[in-house]
Order: C-alpha cells, then sequence, then structure tokens
C-alpha cells in the first residue's frame, strides 16, 4: 500500500496543466514514462499504444494545424508533446507479446474481424495513455492531456501510411501553477457507482 | 517524485492475477478505489465511467452466463468483480461536471454528435478505467482486468434500460501468487516510440 504522498501526487493533488515552466525535459525522461507504463496491463498484453513525443520546432508546427484554438498557446509552448496513437495491426506483433497463446493473433486478423480489433486498440490504447499519464506524474512531470484537435489531420501529417491512427494529445514538462483553472467537482460514489 | 517502492507496486511488479486468496476486500475500500480514480483527468471532466461492484452471489450469477470459458472461475472466485461500464449520456452531467463553459453540453447532445459523443465516452471511460486499476493497486489490493465476456449479456443483465455500456471487467481481491502467470515481454521503446 502506498502512503498519503503519492495519492496525491498521482491523483489527489494532480492538476491538468495550461502552462509550462522553462523548464527542459530529457529524452532518459521519456524513456523512463515509457519503461514504466509499458508494464501496465493490456488485453492478451496485445500493447496497441503507439508514441511519438514531439518535441522539435518541426514537429510542433506539423501539429499546430490540427490543434483547437483554445490548445495552441500551451501545445506550442510545452517542452513535449506525445501524440497518443494506436497500431491498428497491434496483432501482429501478439506471437510474440502473447507467447500463452499462439492462436492469440487469430482473435483480430481478418477483414470480418476488424471492428473486434479496432475496439480493442482503442479501449486498450487509451488504457496506456491513463498509464502514461499516471507514470509521467510519478516521474514528477505535469501533463496536459486533450482531445481538443483535428485527428484525420494529425494522422495525415504523422501516419501517412494509415496504419496507426491518433487516439489524443498530452502535454509534458513543468507545470506552471500560476496558470491552472480552478478545480472541477467530480461525481460522487452514489452518483457513479453501485453495489450489486 | 516517487520512489522505487511506488515504481514497482504499480508497474513494475504488479500484475494481472488469475487466484484470489480467501481475504475479503471491505465496502470502504471500493470507495477508497473510486476516491481516487475520480481525480484522474478526462476529456471537459467529463468522467463517463460508470463502476458496479459486483460481490454477492446473486449478483456474480447473474455475472456468469457472459464469460468467456478461460474467466469463470477466476471471476466467480474473485472477492469483487467491477463491471467499468460508462454513461452515453455522460454530457448531461457537464453543466455541473464543467462549470467553465456552459456551452460544452451542446458539443456532444443531439443525433448528429452521437459519434463524437460514443468515442469521448469509451476513450474516458477506458482512461477512468486504467486510474482504477492504478488506485486498487495503490491501496495494495490486486487486479485482473478482462475482455473475454459478452458485452451485450452484460448489458442486458446489469444496463436494461441501454443507457450505461459495459467496457471491460476487473477482479479485485488480494491475488495468490501461485496462479500467476510467467510474465510476458513487451514493446522497446524503439519499437513503439519515436521522437519527432
Amino acid at each position: 500500500m502506498l502512503d498519503d504522498r503519492a495519492h496525491d501526487t498521482l491523483f489527489r493533488n494532480a492538476r491538468t496543466h495550461n502552462g509550462w515552466l522553462a523548464k527542459p525535459v530529457a529524452d532518459d525522461q521519456l524513456r523512463a514514462i515509457y519503461d514504466l507504463m509499458k508494464w501496465g496491463p493490456t488485453s492478451v498484453n496485445s500493447s496497441p499504444a503507439r508514441l511519438v513525443f514531439v518535441r522539435t520546432q518541426e514537429g510542433k508546427e506539423k501539429l499546430r494545424p490540427a490543434l483547437s484554438p483554445g490548445n495552441v498557446d500551451k501545445t506550442m509552448s510545452a517542452p513535449v508533446t506525445v501524440i497518443v496513437a494506436y497500431d491498428t495491426r497491434f496483432y501482429e506483433h501478439l506471437p510474440r507479446l502473447f507467447p500463452h497463446n499462439q492462436a492469440a493473433m487469430g482473435l483480430f486478423s481478418g477483414p470480418d474481424k476488424m471492428p473486434f480489433a479496432q475496439a480493442t486498440a482503442f479501449r486498450n490504447g487509451s488504457l496506456q495513455g491513463a498509464y502514461l499519464i499516471v507514470a509521467a506524474r510519478m516521474l514528477g512531470l505535469d501533463i496536459g492531456a486533450m482531445s481538443g484537435f483535428d485527428n484525420a489531420n494529425v494522422d495525415k501529417a504523422f501516419f501517412p501510411d494509415g496504419r496507426f491512427k491518433s487516439n489524443f494529445l498530452c502535454n509534458i514538462g513543468y507545470g506552471d501553477p500560476a496558470k491552472l483553472f480552478n478545480r472541477s467537482p467530480r461525481l460522487s460514489f452514489e452518483e457513479a457507482c453501485t453495489i450489486a
């Protein structure tokens, strides 16, 4: 069981950031995020998430036209913006990733399995996006995740062969507490949960 | 920044469990899971996840016919099985959940917005499912998440009015280390990530 400090760092005091301090993020920190998040569970260890850590001026300019107006400034100024994407043909890796069952690939490959494969990639790629958020916070970084962008535009710019699809974006850096919004309320246990 | 013990507890040593020790999980622990996970970020604070913590014999029997054969024994013996679902009309709560922008509900309501609302609920409900997994582990519990079940069957049994949709299931308890599988490999940073 982890202590109150961990609860605060990952959930209770963690906030979505909109402004960034002038403090760089090193490539080694991005590798450290991946080396934690990769262990999070996914269906048949499918691990469909693919990440593009956009940190160069050139990369940021490729992203800019896809961003909703309200997301431009914070994204262009963030030390890193990660495109959380997923591999639509993730199942090709299953013979290695899920050695317990060499038939697992067959659950997903073929045109008739495409809707199931797509739902699996989207669900589990999203889980992995959440593991990324938690892992970054564990490493002392702040994040600001965003759905406000044109997915088709990002896919065309970064994944022209069509195999990977963007899911959401996430700015990574050291947040400026002066630019936080007031915290929004959450649903109560009684509103969101039942015990059956 | 959290220490090695936190990294191990949440990711590096955390495993998907298939067997459960005869050690109960209290309702207060389920509330504590929710009280952490609810703070995880979602798009416009949409918080679409809805949870049914199934712990009674009657509840488990409602779940049984929907389970894939390989998931029956571990689910019937788990102290709690949570149905991670999402609210297809999550946006009705946005005037309260996202007070910054009273127009946010309009992004999702109406028949023409249904595909966008559905994708938002599925993406963000999945993120919240991952927060649940992390929160349970923070509280010293073990989990075993599963997609191997018939969603339509679960929805009919637990959500007959059609508003909530099941996403995935997750057993919660104290795992039996003797019943773990060997750990499967993960993709390397170079296979899953690029820096642009």
